[in-house]
């Protein structure tokens, strides 16, 4: 019995006692495909390209403007929100769908710096993902704010910086790079001890772990629609106002969307009082169904279960690296530990561009992240164990050829 | 002969004379509907109807992330703006598709009050479009630039009230309720003589009315992709940035893919000096794919042409009702004049929303604007002169009727 044989055996055990098995057929993925950047895009679900097509062609097509109200759009972005809620450990209410990660976080940073009008500094991480930092810089450059100050530390660091200098404390609790874990408990606690606001960023942690909102006390989050939520691409974002803050909190982007009586069309604002705050205009209606249907996914889930899964998946992955001998081709593999990652794994490799494209040439498709970083994710409502082994068995062919190394990869990338 | 047939017959000779005739062929309308509400939800065109098939099924489903490059998602935003420029009179590098128009307009606000330092007053219309005023007022109200004040005028005093003490002169160019048309040209003058910037909010000219943003030396403008461009509910708007203005520009909302380098992952933000710095997050790639293919319905028009006929329909409109006695039944009939309006009409009745409802059960859907308004929109690529007389008709059933006085209607509105 070959390796590989023997590690696709043992895989299929690990399948049959999956309970999450059954979810895979609700996805319409590609013939072949090992798909291994669901935390980058989320593949398409039966549910969604159905949704798509009666989103278009019978309530758009035929019941035009009257499906305002017949196919119930306007309440898409408390039903969507409250669909996302329980993922999110927060209790109904506190999550609306709206705009995009930046956007929403602008809303929030807004209305955070102005709950600390003492203070102006926000504390974030030197390596969040690029958008969170901007947007804080956004205050400053275009001189809305322009004592917002940016500090950044690293990840070890955040606990230590936090004192009652600081405003708000923004932070990405999954790092997008290294897959690094925060303790969104511990930090949370340090900053509300220091009179802090925290707000977090769950792109690489909603759908994917049991993130606790409210359990941890966070004061506001938000979120991504089209990665582990499988939204669709550019699928709406989402916000979360914890319920404590719903009372003094005033974001400024005031939309009719967000007013408490939208169709008396008063020509003044008046903040609805909740949660819809957070509404600005006419919402996305064709791409937030996509994203309602496709949440079904998560029907009679645990995240407990799609957590451990997750994890699972990654640990194996990095077990069948190291059965294959395919650890010791890589420069190393980032620092995997199921206490301190999301559910996904970076290989470094100073060719890991050409790496990558070979290995969606052979079918498995994961992304690259500049310079030298092949970023492995691990989607556990599609993805079987055996699908693991396949798919390190295919990188097995990419790295034993030079195919990668003679090739022309002009470096043309994909979206985070 | 009857009164409606030799109107049916009159308006089947203009009909044959109406070069545009042919477009209603691109649109997959509703089997005996006549829809006068293009300019709150325009409809289905085929283009966008397959598009919606192929992004979803094709380039979401099968070819997943490798589509932003593939299927050139990262371009959509620019190439959907292109498309836009000519309807609205803008040379090229001027307008992006991103967002919503309540979003976009917060951008364009806080980079010209920044222009303006020296300056606080906002100047715009009591009765402008609420989510215009709310954007300005959530200056203040979310205390982001506590100083920032909303200066509101009937439309009649605009050129009157712009002084010195003015920093933007922000104004929708047809009122989206009486469809009175503000002169583009001569407010703009006038605002520069004194030194203001103006902002043109162009949801219900753009794809109606010969805009001409470059030959009025327009500042700056934002639209909407959703009513006479046919992009589908809740489709992204657009925004438009004067090439003068690009290098001085500065919006605060900063996010990865308005920077000038969205894929170093930068840690500090540079804005990409060009109408790119308007984008923001991920852009909504299934909704603004539908508004690219529903933008091929403009294809071979000019902008003028699409004027002329929607200003003839609501002529046309005017005078149907006229010869069947209808106009007498209202209290009025708003103001129209070709010169100084959009391409709607306003009817006012004490009982206007239950005639609306009426009406659409006859299978007309114009809508109503609180509180005494049945709003009726003539957009040109669809509708035919044969098509007005129809729905005059139809109107006559129901005005002959009590029907709309024997039912309750619940009031729950459409979204404008």
């Amino acid at each position: 019995m070959t390796k590989v044989s023997s590690l696709l055996k043992l895989a299929a055990t690990k399948d049959a006692a999956d309970s999450l098995s059954t979810k895979k057929r609700l996805f319409d993925l590609p013939a072949g495909m090992v798909y291994l950047d669901g935390n980058s895009l989320g593949p398409l679900t039966h549910a969604a390209k159905q949704r798509a097509v009666s989103v278009v062609e019978q309530q758009w097509g035929q019941d035009l403007i009257t499906s305002w109200n017949k196919h119930q759009w306007i309440d898409l972005p408390v039903k969507v929100g409250e669909k996302i809620a329980p993922l999110i450990g927060a209790g109904p209410e506190q999550v609306i769908c709206c705009d995009s990660i930046s956007v929403n976080l602008f809303k929030l940073l807004s209305a955070a710096l102005a709950m600390r009008p003492e203070r102006h500094k926000v504390l974030s991480t030197i390596d969040n993902f690029p958008t969170d930092r901007y947007m804080v810089q956004g205050f400053s450059d275009a001189r809305v704010a322009p004592d917002v100050e940016l500090i950044s530390v690293s990840e070890a660091d955040i606990v230590a910086s936090i004192d009652d200098s600081i405003a708000v404390v923004m932070l990405t609790q999954v790092n997008f790079k290294t897959g690094y874990r925060l303790d969104m408990r511990k930090v949370t606690e340090k900053a509300h001890q220091h009179g802090c606001l925290v707000i977090w960023d769950l792109a690489h942690s909603a759908g994917i772990l049991p993130v606790e909102l409210d359990a941890c006390q966070a004061d506001f989050a938000v979120g991504c629609g089209y990665k582990y939520l499988n939204g669709g691409p550019g699928a709406p974002a989402f916000v979360y106002v914890a319920k404590r803050h719903q009372q003094h909190y005033r974001q400024p982007l005031q939309g009719w969307m967000g007013h408490a009586n939208p169709f008396t069309f008063d020509p003044d604002y008046q903040a609805h009082q909740s949660i819809k705050q957070n509404l600005v205009g006419t919402p996305s209606v064709v791409s937030m169904s996509l994203l309602d249907a496709a949440l079904d996914a998560f029907d009679e889930t645990v995240m407990f279960d799609i957590a451990n899964k997750g994890l699972d998946l990654a640990e194996w992955f990095i077990c069948v690296l190291n059965k294959l001998q395919l650890d010791k081709l890589f420069e190393h593999i980032g620092h995997f530990d199921r206490n301190h990652s999301g559910a996904q794994v970076a290989l470094h490799h100073p060719h890991a561009y050409a790496i990558c494209q070979a290995w969606v040439a052979k079918g498995v498709v994961a992304d690259f992240r500049a310079p030298n970083v092949l970023r492995v994710g691990f989607s556990p409502l599609f993805l079987s164990f055996q699908d693991i082994v396949i798919a390190a068995e295919r990188l097995a062919d990419v790295m034993q050829s030079t195919y990668y190394l003679n090739q022309e990869f002009q470096i043309k990338q994909a979206v985070t």
